[in-house]
């Protein structure tokens, strides 16, 4: 049984909650954030103890932690936590600084615990059922890699401020998506992008809408698009194009009815929230952090994944507000 | 080179007379109308002479001719047609009645000469292949066969009233396809009829929304649906169920165009008019034709294709109007 | 907080074991079954008592109970669970004696409590959301249905022999689906079927391929089709045509991939196993009955329901062994 | 009558008689090719005169040139067509030099004819439709294009060589289509390519999978991507982003048939050849062609259109070559 520590109860905290309370062999032992009746509420619900954080990382009733709070705090957190031998699982992106990032794997890797970067949508069934065919050998080399990736509307600017722009805050779990696909390391990056969908996001130097292209070493290519807004839900298609065949996953709609009418044949918008589109994942990606804590197997997405996705978003940005070509060493 | 003479200028007589212009082999030599205008038009669009129906049917330089007129009227051609020696295509239904069909097959027998019921559905790219992967044994036995179709609208009371009905005059193109796709003579009809799209149809003792059940011998399946009413165009779909797999045909949808928006993903609404809907089956059922009367091959579907079609719609009525299953031998 | 005590404790008991324990407002307070073990098991899975069948129904610490025993025993156990005034949610078919279903249904009137008949589909999503359309007047009134129902593969013989037949053990599902999207009742009932798939089944003098067709007064036709096999995973379509548009929907897929390649363009098959398939309408049935005790509503399906289904299958089963369409009055 | 001489009576040369043959206001009245044989089939097949390219030209009887010769004749043919005063349907690309097609753009103006630039896919229904209703405002102001185009199997390395490079050969028809679909003229292209299908056009120093961004003056975006192989047919998509909706265009299957067994759903490979898949916009283009110089309405796409995509496709060009974003003025 492994004891879970939940940092941060806000939404994604309690995601991850509830996938604990439905999962065979671990439980929340004890739960802790900012605001402690957030934290009572969830300590209730899932007979957990309510704790600060400081005294949750130093329980020795609690094994691993998950690490849910605002980005800026993951890095004192990670550090405590690896101080006290606890399994880490942070939220994406583990800081918005690269240099950071590095200073927290040095501690991760002096502490020796186990650390996953929750990229969830590696666990997704349908782009996970994509990275297991590809690793099959169904499609043969891997040559093209298409990310459409839209939300359904934008965040409110004051989030914007603090999310480290379009290319850290959403595009990187997109590029995260890329090297899970392309099986070879990007070495450029190019970036374009521009504020179409609300002017006030290009007033704070941000843009909404955005398109990166990446090469690998073999001349690999993938193209990612982005857009902050979709009229028809939440918007997330992958698509890879080999020497044998293709793999595509396409969006998860509401139900499976469809109406004919003098329009046409219509059926459902896609699924608009994020908790309801990547339920599976969250879920996944949770076993599959237990199981390998619990059975002592290298974590993937790794620490050093969340950094190689960081310094992509970071060339990605780079190469958008200098109008060129980004290389990576 | 097969001289082929057009009975009938009217819409089916004109694609007709387009698909031996735009094939090899075969040419239109000469047509004949009730209405001499309607001769004279097609005649000088496709340089051919413009004759009445007995001389055109005299005529040496006639070698096959094809029977577009009003289905009262073919029996009369295809008795005369086939004592001048002509291969014959008909268009269906050969008559509305099955006793004067088997004296027309009695002529075409001691004549000698090639007919065609111009069931043109077996000839649709998408129903011809399903057949042909029958065939190929993609799908093991045949158990079940659905089909669905649905004309745009009704047509006007006046048309209704000569048709025969609506198992006689609609539902015989699905119940040849029931025979082509079953594998096995139905010998089991039960139909089920009501009026619910027009009143006016249903005043006239005719049904426009009906349905039929067959059974083979061997305990095979078909249900068939019609309505002479859909709001999204020209519904046909067929379905076979086999012991290792199922096939089944879409619609053809007017483009391949998706809007996606705050309604869901919309395609375009089926193509409407059977002319478009059917336009790749004239043109390969006349090349069947064409090409079997050139190379003295059977063809299919034959006159007694015509003659089975005609009893099972004969049988569906009888059914639908005593309320009862009516059993063939 | 509605203590609901689960009597049977197989696959269906455990799932809705599941569904309450997700649910707010509900809990398992005990469970029973004829195997000891297996109600240890469950009872300690939920935190519930295990008891014996008869104990549960007294105690006053229930209120309501699921009953997810063998057919046979739901007549005593809905008459006992009546007398002790519990509400209960009794698994389909209620008995496969029409007669004795009605006398439950008296049973249950004299006691006064709240009955609902397990007919979980109509609480998929996809069935649910064209329920509600139909109702909100998108398309009309409502023409034609036409449902299409396969298992992936035959139960065993042994299960065969106490099922009732195909139809009351399988189509009941499908003629209950039908009464809710008809939205009148059949008056004329055909059917048709054989033994395609297993001889077995066919010596056993049931069928496992089977067809139904139903009308209503207003003449609404209903088209039902059934196999217990299907190569490609559990088939459930179901298709409204209405005066102004059709609905239809469409099998849920194991995901969403699609692979191109020179066989063309391939989807995952449907997805296998029917509580994967009916998971959410499982949980949406038991929110839908929770709440409708603790509210003090009228419950659908109800009593009356399952006895109308039984109606409808029992007049199948007569008409496929008659050859002959049966009036229901 | 608007009586026209095609020049070059190869396979595109064919095309364009047959379109001219089925079409009522123009005929094919002379026909050239440097192959006399082939003049001579051509003509026999129309009812043509073969003759030479220059007495074509030079000929009272032609009204209008259609140019389907070798593109490094085109020059010389455009500059005498216009100096005898005919409407010229040129191939595309007009010229692999940019300057030569100024040149020939100087010679068109001064001599005041008719030309159209033959980008035959602005006139496919699919993509002429997203046209329209883009134009109809159904989406809102265009954000985001994205186009997915593979050719089925690589071109000989003869080919290549002669071709001017991906770019130019295949992807300006994308280019074409970019600027047809964004509604603004791209000012920054960026470029990506390699040698994945055949090593040997690389050898040669072309690529045969390549990616492009375009941006335009208001931010909007471009994603294309090429690549000469596809196991699945011909591959050709579009897709619009905008502010209120999305459009897309799907690829045209061989059939409507899908098969459902033990692998999933499978329809049909994508149509293969290009002459099938885009059958009915070369029909459209030549349509558009003739009614524009009988009406003398100005004809889109232009010589100026035909300009600028060489200039997105030199661009393009260059920029994989030399590793940067290149800005167009």
């Amino acid at each position: 049984m492994l004891n879970v520590g939940i940092l941060g109860c806000g939404r994604i905290g309690r995601v991850h909650a509830a996938s604990l309370a439905a999962m065979e062999g671990a439980r929340v032992a004890a739960v802790a954030d900012a605001m402690p009746e957030a934290a009572q509420a969830l300590a209730e619900s899932c007979g957990a103890r309510a704790m600060d954080a400081e005294a949750l990382i130093a329980d020795a009733g609690v094994d691993a932690v998950v690490i849910g709070t605002p980005t800026h705090t993951h890095y004192d957190l990670i550090h405590a936590a690896a101080r006290a031998g606890k399994a880490i699982l942070c939220e994406k992106p583990v800081d918005l600084s690269a240099e950071r990032i590095r200073a927290c794997m040095a501690a991760v890797e002096a502490a020796g615990v186990p650390f996953m970067t929750a990229f969830n949508r590696r666990f997704d069934p349908n782009f996970a059922a994509i990275g297991a065919r590809i690793a099959a050998d169904e499609i043969g080399a891997v040559e093209m890699v298409t990310i459409l990736s839209r939300d359904p509307s934008p965040p409110p600017p004051a989030y914007i401020e603090g999310s480290g722009g379009i290319f850290r805050d959403m595009m990187i779990h997109d590029l995260d998506m890329a090297r899970f696909l392309l099986g070879e390391e990007p070495v450029t990056v190019y970036a374009v992008g521009a504020a179409l969908v609300d002017p006030e996001i290009g007033a704070m130097g941000d843009a909404d809408t955005a398109a990166v292209t990446l090469t690998t070493a073999s001349g690999r290519i993938c193209q990612i698009s982005n857009s902050r807004r979709a009229s028809y839900g939440y918007d997330q298609r992958i698509e890879v194009h080999g020497a044998k065949a293709m793999l595509r996953a396409d969006n998860m709609l509401r139900d499976t009815v469809e109406m004919a009418g003098p329009q046409g044949f219509t059926r459902a918008p896609a699924q608009d929230f994020f908790l309801e589109r990547y339920a599976a994942a969250y879920a996944a990606e949770m076993r599959h952090f237990v199981d390998c804590v619990a059975q002592g197997r290298a974590i993937s997405p790794s620490l050093a994944d969340g950094l190689r996705a960081q310094l992509l978003a970071d060339a990605a940005d780079l190469s958008w507000r200098e109008g060129r070509m980004v290389r990576l060493d």
